[in-house]
């Protein structure tokens, strides 16, 4: 008899799991008998003990039954049920995985952390690291651990973190809503997939934003969604462009377009509204990092706008405090309220309950509102670091697209082909520099490469250093 | 001008939403004049300053524009853009809508509390409460807070508790599995969604057991399944009653028949196996509660007795530690391990990583051991406890269906209908005591009605008392 030990645990369990696949295999037939275990033991050159302890495991998992005096047999299943003539082919999967495996490549960003690790990390996506905001952050996780209950959570989310979220936006003039409508969801990716579950079936025409967040290309694609592009401007979503046939749902990101960097005019959002309105199409708000609007009032959002209600305006905390934390929220219109709730009780059955408890607290009081204050102002000086080193380290070579708020930049490479740009990421990568292509952000590669920029993750003093590598690299490859 | 203010928020942001409404409906149309500040706080009868702040509030929105000497106007929109002619019908939602909206209303359990709060609740869904676990619990997110990095999670799981997980199911003798393919997930509920995304089009066969958990009735009807129910027995699912046409997916609870409470035996497990190997179904193993097993081995998952990797394992935490933790997993079988992690991905980035990090430890430093041990003899204390009282207080009225492991019981009611069921829930419920029937888990009610009782909320005193307060309701209704 041939039994291959698979060297996965004791021993015995091998020996155990290897005479398992032979009995399930039909190699050792319904009520034959083991061989002693004298014999395995010799043969597999193992202690007779490991061999006993095998059989033991076996009768205990009654795959096997002990005979007193007559060794051990193989349980007396009927045989008909080992080895069919011929297995069926397993059922292929769903149409939803067909989509899936058809889904372009996603470019490396800190959604989806590269394996390697830089010393200057250019990566859009990561937080800004406060070790005070960690530190307050572990205390109110720790007092949130006696307070939230050990029981399920309401589905469509912790009360008191619902409540706070709904005065934190009033008190910043972002949307007066009602908690009875704020929907606490994992991040801007449930809010998308939530929606697209509750809106879109196989076919429905969705339009992204070109460029667009290709995690939301992805979830609407995967959920069977037509996309199209609609290219932006300075204004924001070129809304003339959209077409006039049956859109179901529209994808924007107008406090901050992503990854362009514009910031949608009041005329545009109008323009928008006005035709969603004519055409019935529903609007995804994606204000991913609205929050980090600095001065004064923020703009309009879209919801607070659209008196017929077919907004979804969705806000994230990944941003604004860090991504590990999975939390986000949605405003729900009035018209999907309760479908998107029931939603959200069949995916998951709500999202865990300390950490909304923590956060509850955290906005409750105030602390979240000082914690962006102090990264805001910390974001200015780094996006003022950026614009001054990169405009004297490399001046011809670069230009920096829209760059007034937020974590993120575009910087378009002057005069660099698609090749050489190849080159400039690997020269980087040599020099402990990581930089990120953005033409995957783009339905059709701009006519100059450029780099998506994170400037959330390195301090204002290593910008200086990355650009100075940068402009090394780039006077390089263009030898 | 009416204005009508909605009484949210200070008193000048109501009088500045109300303007919004006017102009963006068109009754104060684009350019032309607001009234003075001293007629409209005649009007409203508010003070002056409130009206100059939504003023001030309206124009730093961009919907009006201050002019030196001439008061404010609306802004000059293109009047085109309000109230157009006519409001297109907003843009049906999709199936899945439709179809979570005809799915019939949950009964009331733990994951959907109650609204009630009783002295004795005999809910099914609490948890073990141990304060000693909550402390402990406290301090492991304290530490993981710090150690778990702020960053964006892998989307499949923390590798640590993925190492951790299987490591464990290796030493408890469940499964033998390589982290690879252990994908964290939110809950057992979360697992069956992304299972159902990845597995289900609209219209094919997903079988469930008689009875069954309602949510996953609830998941697989909403992803488009059509549901076959097919009854167990004392050894769990009667496969002969397996449907021959193409089932795509089977949802059993082999270890811990819910809520029926029976046992799969070996004999079954290995029928269902041959079917499924003879069909190409595949296998979705709920084992909720396994690991409330008691003394000696657990009998042999369905997915180690596979050899085909038809088996989909999913594990949970809720039931073991808490459900406000919301973390589960899925032991995936290579077939659909990279579709199951991706839709993971897609649906939300990833599970909390802190959370993830706490139990890692929590795990590793087997503390979840001792947890389970000291919860496996609390939970046999309760079960015991509710065997004498049930029987010495109700012994002609009652049948107590197969409890010999997990949290909950079925407790038929011999001498009762169904309209004197209804009377029971209200005369236990006036009396202090939670009682649940359990027909809303079948498919055709029970020649005679029963309770789902979950004894893990209530200590094995209280049991006693609720038995007796049973037995009178029983006695008066039956009067």
């Amino acid at each position: 008899m041939d039994l291959a030990l698979d060297g996965k645990g004791f021993l015995y369990e091998q020996i155990a799991r290897a005479l398992k696949v032979a009995i399930l295999e039909g190699r050792l037939t319904a009520g034959s008998r083991l061989p002693s275990t004298r014999l395995l033991s010799r043969t597999l050159q193992v202690s007779r003990k490991s061999v006993l302890e095998a059989y033991d495991l076996l009768c205990a998992e009654q795959l096997a039954v002990a005979l007193v005096g007559s060794g051990t047999r193989v349980a007396d299943f009927n045989s008909r049920l080992i080895s069919p003539t011929r297995a069926a082919r397993v059922k292929p999967p769903s149409k939803f995985v067909t989509r899936m495996r058809n889904l372009p490549p996603i470019a490396l960003a800190g959604y989806v952390r590269p394996e390697a690790q830089f010393k200057y990390d250019l990566v859009y996506g990561e937080p800004i690291i406060r070790p005070a905001l960690l530190n307050s952050w572990r205390r109110k996780m720790s007092a949130a651990s006696l307070r939230a209950g050990p029981f399920y959570p309401t589905a469509g989310g912790y009360l008191p973190l619902r409540r706070a979220i709904s005065d934190h936006l009033a008190r910043r003039h972002v949307v007066i809503c009602d908690p009875a409508n704020v929907l606490i969801v994992g991040g801007t990716q449930q809010a998308l997939s939530l929606v697209a579950r509750v809106l879109l079936d196989e076919g429905d025409i969705a339009v992204v934003e070109d460029p667009c967040y290709q995690m939301a290309m992805q979830c609407l694609s995967s959920h069977g969604a037509q996309l199209v592009r609609v290219s932006t401007d300075a204004q924001g979503l070129e809304v003339r462009k959209l077409p006039s046939r049956a859109t179901k749902l529209v994808h924007v990101t107008p406090s901050h377009q992503f990854p362009g960097g514009s910031v949608m005019s009041l005329a545009r959002k109008m323009e928008l509204l006005h035709w969603a309105r004519k055409t019935g199409a529903w609007i995804f708000e994606d204000n991913y990092d609205a929050e980090f609007h600095s001065g004064g009032r923020p703009d309009p959002a879209l919801c607070t706008l659209d008196l017929a209600e077919q907004t979804i305006y969705a806000g994230s905390f990944s941003k604004t405090l860090f991504p590990s934390l999975r939390l986000g929220y949605i405003v729900c219109p009035v018209g999907l309220r309760n479908d998107l709730f029931k939603a959200k009780l069949l995916d998951d059955l709500g999202s865990p309950t300390i950490e909304q408890a923590a956060l509850a607290t955290f906005i409750h009081s105030r602390q979240y509102e000082r914690h962006l204050r102090k990264s805001i102002d910390e974001l200015t000086r780094r996006r003022r670091a950026l614009h001054v080193s990169f405009k004297q380290l490399l001046g011809s070579e670069v230009d920096i697209g829209p760059c007034r708020r937020g974590m993120h930049a575009i910087v378009w490479l002057k005069n660099l082909s698609y090749e050489q740009l190849d080159l400039l990421v690997k020269q980087a990568a040599s020099a402990g520099l990581g930089i990120y292509p953005v033409h995957p952000y783009f339905e059709a590669r701009p006519s100059r490469p450029g780099l998506l920029i994170g400037y959330a993750g390195i301090s204002a003093g290593q910008i200086g250093t990355a650009a100075e590598i940068l402009a090394r690299c780039i006077k390089k490859v263009r030898k």
